[in-house]
């Protein structure tokens, strides 16, 4: 195939990574990377997009690889003298990553889209490949817990994911809409890739918006699931911890099981082979690799190795 | 007198080392300072109240004395980042500033008022002495000049003062109310201190706000001007360029004609004594003494000789 259009759907660290690895080995004009925005919150009158920033920093190669969050060589000044004044300090806003806060509220105060904003911040990162949110519009992810029902942040952040989890809300998603840009890169695509990234805050708020899910299962192009589970352990966040709770097994069968009725291809790991057989009697097409990305060159062969399901059915 | 109870009105920097000197000499009982915030305004969605963050930081003692404004060892990474970025970088927020300007901007649209989070951040930042804003409405300075009206900073940072000003307008002053802790202020107080600060756009907006001067006036109590001009000459900041431009003698006589129906006493420096009999033919009081402010002995020395005054008609 000369030129693949690939459309990425990506939470914030895990998806980031295989997000950085597609970058590697597709031209700009070739990836379109749509993010979660449902975690995005107003936090000290600034609005603040997770998974939005956390791609468009790895993309830029900016981001804390060792923290998985915020930028590199990130200093605390402010956050220190907030503590001092008695503010609010529980989520860590580094002093350059306050920039991009403060900017980006600016702009949609003055009335430019999520889209058009996160354009303009790519753009002045000299991020190349095509980065959108999932829609303009404002989406709040709220999760029902055993301490009642918590905005996410509170949740992922303060609370450090320890409430259980027994459901997931996403509130204003009837009004979200299909941005344009977001539905051009469907129209052209080749193939969708899901990211590993949380099935149930990540991408489950991505694929509803409204038409966006079938949209994408209209298309008729491989979608191709890779698993944020591997050995039932997942690398990051709280995909593991939300199955148990949800009362389903923790393993790569309980993630594809989740796709049945949306994904074609399924990534599974080398580890994870014992569920090969089931999976595909699920209908899906398994392909068994390694996808643990520790290193940038992990990042990039996973790439290549999802990008060869494409165009191969 | 066994207790005095001050007011000192203050505008930036100059203002800010006599109501430093003030509150060395009186107990935190004994003064208000009443800070001008018609040049506060709105910058990168964050609320920013120069006047009022001169005088608090400086009375908390962190404030940046070789700078004039700001605070001592700050960062400066969120600039650069924003630098970056594209944004607006003309108004230089440091670090940790931007977090008073972050907590102030939260608390403000959450509905409190700017007299109570001014006692909230002085509170944290162990500032004892009473601060007050002149007031709670939101009042511009805009400055006239031979390049349009332009708002305060747009002036005063951004054009560094170079436009020829020729008046001043304080928008949205008719709205303004002496709030409660001011008026109680003015009734208990045995005299008033004006301090060094600029006649036209630091003085003049805090006794612009409806009845404020009518009600100093009517206290009957001592009102003491500070000259803000000494040999001709501004300390800091364009007070003598604006009398120029104004086509105003560039003197402290020029400064004490300006207060004529206000004030009852001059405190005019060793340097000017050559205009002591023309202000005493004004009907004022003349103290002459050093009003130059290098040293913190400087301020608490002027300060001491301000407060001499006060009991001895």
């Amino acid at each position: 195939m000369d030129r693949r259009r690939i459309v990425a759907l990506s939470g914030g660290v895990g998806g980031a990574k295989l997000a950085l690895g597609l970058s590697r080995v597709l031209a700009a004009s070739e990836l379109t990377v749509i993010a979660n925005t449902a975690d995005d919150f107003e936090h000290l009158g600034l609005y603040i997009a997770p998974d939005l920033d956390t791609v468009m920093y790895t993309l830029a190669g900016i981001n804390n690889a060792a923290q998985g969050w915020g930028l590199a060589d990130e200093s605390w000044q402010c956050m220190a003298a907030l503590e001092r004044l008695g503010g609010d300090s529980w989520f860590r806003l580094g002093d350059r990553d306050i920039a991009t806060h403060l900017l980006r509220s600016q702009l949609l105060a003055q009335g430019d889209s999520l889209t058009g904003v996160t354009a303009r911040l790519c753009r002045a990162l000299g991020v190349e490949h095509r980065l959108l949110p999932m829609c303009d519009a404002k989406v709040d992810t709220w999760v029902m817990t055993d301490q009642g029902e918590l905005p996410f942040q509170h949740y992922f952040v303060r609370e450090q994911c320890r409430p259980v989890a027994s459901g997931f809300r996403f509130a204003g998603i009837e009004q979200a809409r299909i941005s344009t840009a977001v539905q051009q890169a469907i129209d052209d695509m080749d193939a969708l890739v899901v990211c590993p990234s949380n099935p149930f805050v990540s991408v489950a708020p991505i694929l509803a918006v409204p038409g966006m899910r079938q949209a994408l299962l209209a298309s008729g192009k491989p979608r191709i699931v890779v698993s944020p589970i591997i050995g039932g352990q997942a690398v990051k966040g709280p995909a593991a911890k939300m199955l148990a709770e949800l009362s389903l097994p923790v393993n790569a069968l309980a993630v594809a099981s989740h796709y049945r009725d949306f994904a074609s291809h399924f990534v599974l790991d080398s580890a994870d082979t014992c569920y090969q057989s089931a999976i595909e009697a699920l209908g899906l097409q398994v392909l068994v690799c390694n996808t643990l990305m520790q290193t940038l060159d992990d990042r990039i062969t996973l790439a290549s190795r999802v990008l060869s399901q494409v165009g191969q059915d």
